[in-house]
């Protein structure tokens, strides 16, 4: 090609550079293949839901410059730095921490810890009857491996958590879905439902939920659990946001109200303590825990022992404790300046008293899939309703997180969107 | 009863202390239920081989003195201090890790250093075509999730790693053994069970395999990776032992003869760069990876990022490679201290090039259950043939992990469980 040796090897250099090319010693450079072939694979098993959590992950992927979507803690409202040096005494205090696995069954120091914070929220366990998971999204999906095989009905709440969803769906659940109001549920639906499906379990988060913040009521709580029993059904307690109250703490969890081992409550602390260490304590009786801890063994062998360690040291101590007073402040504070700023527009929500999340109804005139649309075009994500519907149905409702953004951002934000749903309506 | 108020007090903090009874404030004592009802609940989903992956369980939670039945390294080969002052400067050089959830797919940032890496061994992967999980086993459930339907065949090396065998059974896959001996596969029964049972998958360890220590020789491994294309199989390659090898280096990774992307290449790390990280990264083509990553996200939503920046930091260091040159030299002499001792036995091995691992057969006058029972009893574990085959019939042969113990207790221990042999033989 009439080009200098130097020359062809910088251009070699520059395809392997970008994956074109690869190099075999002694022998040459070969292009590498595409691998296309797979697309072609018949039948890789996927969810059939793979459409709706692909959507959420790519609203989520979008880098916009106000971001709702994602029910997600603003790091700079944790104190980061007294955090690090926790972290650092980590290494000092178990100088061979990097070096060895943590129990199946999870650290049994960070387990007594955890037994003590339990037992303030009511929830009395022993150390055997504790996981350790990697966030709460496993512990629920360890859950569905141990109760629900193809076509068991699994009771969900409606709106709910997409990924509890999809999870139940790739586990070939199916789902029957029980409407949830600012008030709860309707307790005479919910034992129809019961009784006709003879559900496996009932995944429900019945403190500040998510998405909607609503909370079910103490007296809900006791017949739920009696419920559970009289029908065989487990119930599964998610419970991220209980410490994220605003005026006042939160009914105790449902598992306090059961007698007969009927309820399992998972516990995540990845919200607000230290997201980076993906801590979770799910509570379950005897035998539930032994095939809970089976399926966590075979699922990755226990959860790393460091990010147990390290989470001892920093939830327990008094500075983080103090700490969550201030977040709950801030968190309060965001969230009032959510309201105020959609105060005029006529959209309709129940305050939430604690959580990460506003759910609100858009008039009538508004298509929040077109508010979607035109919103990431304009940097604005939020979560639409329809993914938090396990039945899949077109909704009015949106999920604005008001976790991650500081009020300045917020109030910026929240106008933009109102004026760009301002420009659509009737379109 | 005639006794102080204090002391029914103490009675009652005593009860509650030992779990017996809780408080209810304002209301008194009450009993704490036992919740043994679950007990009674028909038909949770447990896999067939419970009781196999618990005899597995229950060998290496035995406190022993000597433990052969873990192949898991000494915490003392490794640098801790070292690895320790690395972590902690990840604080100081990500002063938000604890507050920040990784990307589902991994940290950027690490699967760029393990693209180097993997380039350094023949793996030409982009960021793009790596997924990190937590440990190998999470990736070979990610992949049983994606590839496995209920009686799909799947293709497994007999003896294979126990943990996988009960992973597919968990996705009810129908396990089609290949044998493995010191001279790999016999290819013409893969290829006619390849060409009758058309197999989804093909699970192998072709590296110093756990459990046997066997290398396939580099000519099969590029007549797999034609195989697997012809078949329309995906190579499910598990490579944790790579590194550590005692006289040469092993051939390259089936995954570098595939050209078609039917080859997954699982690397974990876990084994000897800090276990308790868990860091694994498994390579794959565009397709699967995109079918894998999604699998992670109902998982556990990615893997912690304080792990992946720690790992990042210590495993690409001088420091850490220049250890693993120490680490081989020292694994090599337990090796060879565990064969010297049991060189007058007549027990039969083929010595491993690499790898944790001795794979012993038994003389006919010696059953290995009862050598466990026995040795059990003395302080002494190993694992049996039969856990690691996936038709779980009896064995004559047993594991023996030299990893573990320093030389003076190997040496104790495998000079105790060959007198506990002969005290056995023909019993």
């Amino acid at each position: 090609m009439n080009v200098h040796r130097l020359t062809v090897f910088k251009a070699y250099q520059l395809l392997k550079e970008n994956g074109i090319v690869y190099v075999k010693d002694k022998s040459g450079y070969y292009v590498r293949p595409r691998a296309a072939v797979l697309e072609q694979t018949p039948e890789l098993t996927i969810s059939p839901r793979g459409y709706m959590n692909n959507l959420l992950s790519r609203i989520q992927r979008v880098p916009v410059a106000y971001q709702f979507s994602q029910a997600v803690l603003d790091p700079n409202l944790l104190p980061n730095l007294y955090l690090s040096e926790c972290a650092k005494k980590v290494f000092d205090l178990y100088p061979k921490v990097l070096s060895t696995y943590a129990d199946v069954q999870g650290d049994v120091e960070l387990r007594q810890s955890i037994v003590g914070y339990l037992a303030g929220i009511g929830v009395y366990v022993s150390t055997d009857e504790l996981l350790i998971s990697t966030g709460a999204q496993q512990a629920i999906d360890l859950l569905a491996a141990v109760m629900v095989r193809p076509l068991d009905a699994v009771l969900i709440e409606r709106p709910t958590y997409s990924a509890a969803i999809d999870i139940f769906r790739k586990h070939r659940a199916r789902l029957i879905p029980v409407d949830l109001s600012a008030d709860g549920y309707d307790l005479a639906d919910v034992e129809a439902k019961l009784s006709k499906y003879r559900p496996r379990l009932f995944y429900l988060n019945p403190t500040f939920q998510n998405p909607t913040g609503y909370t079910v009521p103490i007296q809900q709580r006791k017949q739920l659990a009696e419920l559970a029993e009289k029908y065989r059904c487990l119930l599964v307690e998610d419970d991220p946001f209980r410490d994220i109250y605003f005026r006042q703490a939160p009914p105790p969890p449902i598992f306090t109200y059961d007698t007969e081992g009927w309820v399992v409550y998972i516990r995540g602390f990845s919200k607000y303590a230290a997201p980076g260490l993906r801590i979770c304590a799910v509570a379950a009786r005897k035998p539930m825990i032994a095939h809970l801890i089976r399926a966590k063994s075979l699922a990755d062998n226990g959860s790393p022992l460091l990010n147990q360690k390290i989470f001892l040291h920093s939830f327990s101590s008094q500075r983080m404790q103090q700490h969550l007073e201030k977040l709950r402040t801030a968190l309060y504070m965001r969230k009032r300046k959510m309201e105020d700023v959609l105060a005029p527009t006529g959209w309709e929500w129940s305050s939430p008293g604690g959580g990460f999340n506003l759910w609100v109804k858009l008039p009538p005139t508004i298509s929040a899939a077109k508010l979607l649309e035109a919103s990431l075009k304009h940097s604005i994500s939020f979560v639409p309703g329809s993914i938090c519907d396990p039945s899949v149905e077109p909704s009015p409702w949106i999920r604005l997180s008001y976790s991650y953004l500081n009020e300045v951002q917020l109030e910026e934000g929240i106008s933009r969107l109102v004026e760009l749903a301002e420009s659509l309506q009737n379109m």
